[in-house]
């Protein structure tokens, strides 16, 4: 047995008590910007019931090309007006250099990535460049509820990034 | 209150019973990519605790450059080995088409964007085609378990695509 095969496993119990289905817009209007971050679970740590938010995670929850297109398509087609970020301590995109993580590669594989890491040295410092990539888009046309955070590990707590 | 305001309220009531830290690398060596969508509570859906795995999510479930960077991190210096693929029905990218989303952001900002907005036709089809993604990358070292499944937002039930 996999580790997959148990949490299909685990699917087969949630389905005893799923009461389904939802409308497809989410409920509060909101698009959530995550690290992928085993230890955050958004939904716990926002308090949010299924078909209330989108859902948009990264290695660093930070945003590139792809969260932007994820983010239009959110407000464009799909109704959401705010926008919540969220890195955390301890986050292993604090651990190494985009320059040591892509020659690793290249010297493994003979292939360096074009794509940068997207590595950082400060928790702040790239909350707020996340929030500044969203209001320098042009194709993301809400942008007055932009506010970023940092989610403690060891508390739970979201601490807003000013 | 803004709706972000309201969810902070939550957090505040999330911290209390909070308990921490756990370790930064995922305990179930898994990764997740799912769909953005609100109703796909990916923590219940595989009965998944803090900790366990990596979630990424976006537009559709799609494996562009930025899940390449994001798998890549996770198995390298996160140790996961297997990764599971969840794209679900009433899908919000298959009521539109991509020339028509780029070209209705161009006649409305007057920039049209140079990415693809990854719109699909056939859920089967785009996991599969999310699946050989994975497998074509030289920055994906373990793809022996590459699983795709398409959740049922009317059921909650994961059925895997062969």
């Amino acid at each position: 047995m996999s580790i997959t095969d148990d949490l299909l496993a685990n699917n087969a119990r949630y389905v005893e008590t799923f009461e389904g289905p939802l409308p497809l817009p989410p409920a509060k209007h909101v698009a959530v910007v995550a690290c992928m971050d085993a230890r955050i679970n958004v939904y716990g740590v926002l308090g949010l019931n299924e078909g209330e938010a989108h859902v948009i995670r990264n290695a660093g929850g930070v945003v590139t090309e792809d969260e932007i297109r994820s983010l239009a398509i959110s407000q464009r087609l799909l109704g959401t007006r705010e926008i919540i970020l969220i890195h955390h301590t301890d986050c292993g995109m604090l651990t190494f250099s985009d320059k040591d993580f892509r020659d690793g590669i290249r010297d493994e594989t003979g292939v360096r990535p074009a794509w940068s890491s997207e590595a950082f040295d400060d928790l702040e410092t790239d909350v707020r460049q996340s929030i500044a990539r969203i209001k320098a888009s042009p194709f993301i046309p809400l942008t007055d509820s932009v506010r970023g955070f940092i989610f403690d590990v060891a508390t739970g707590k979201l601490n807003e990034v000013d």
